[in-house]
């Protein structure tokens, strides 16, 4: 990908993008809970070519189309967002911090014990201020207030 | 201004920005009309050192802070927008064809005949198709309303 391309990108996200880190419950889930980073671009129907453009370039992620005439092209996973990010930080502006904070995300262990859990969960409310109108369920109480619940010791 | 900088705008511009050319009505113009190119790129007022910043790199348009926490960084004027467009073209992707379309009002008179100026009235509806919900009001019909009205020859 070509450093303008990158810059390209970066100034895209900016305008129409979403970087999102959250906690999503999940059955199953040793915690609980599952910590999920996203990559979001929007698009009309109509320009769902752009959206495959941008999957073309990043070789991972999905586009699914909505009931409102909306096209979304999402990344999601710790992996492919860090590695989608790192390509375009140094273009990004707007969403550049937020950025750097989902690069934290990096040293979480594969099976992170409880304590480890629960820091990275206190990381996921912190991206929260950079998003500005984000319907968030779940925060770091909502983990703690389970893990009460299912008494586990950390 | 560097290529990166260059494509990271146009990136910008095609997700949240806008491109437009209008039939504004204006007593006191020859033919009742002005035809109004600008170029609008929105932002929370939060992030109004974004607009600065745009504005700092294009040296003209101004900023506006809305009552609903949104600015708005606009270039209106033909010469100054096609300036700018001529920048950032080669990176558009999204509204390149708009940004292409703009550029063909660089051939207008400064004092247009009525052919000449209804002529560029029918471009200005042209751009229409190119964004997706805007409250126009006046389009060519309008224009020649009006010139029938004021009896205007040719």
């Amino acid at each position: 990908m070509s450093e303008e391309t990158k810059a390209y990108i970066a100034g895209f996200l900016d305008g129409d993008g979403c970087l999102m880190a959250q906690l999503i419950k999940r059955t199953g889930y040793r915690f609980g809970f599952q910590i999920r980073l996203s990559i979001v671009f929007y698009q009309h129907v109509q320009n769902i070519h752009h959206l495959k453009w941008l999957k073309s370039l990043f070789k991972c992620g999905y586009i699914r189309t909505r009931k409102d005439n909306m096209a979304e092209y999402t990344i999601v996973g710790i992996p492919v967002v860090i590695k989608t990010i790192r390509q375009i930080l140094p273009y990004l502006r707007l969403k550049k911090k937020q950025a750097q904070n989902l690069l934290k995300f990096e040293r979480i262990s594969k099976k992170p014990s409880k304590k480890e859990f629960i820091r990275f969960c206190r990381l996921v409310d912190n991206t929260v201020q950079y998003n500005f109108s984000k319907k968030r369920k779940n925060f770091t109480p909502e983990v703690l207030k389970h893990l009460a619940e299912i008494n586990l010791s950390p």
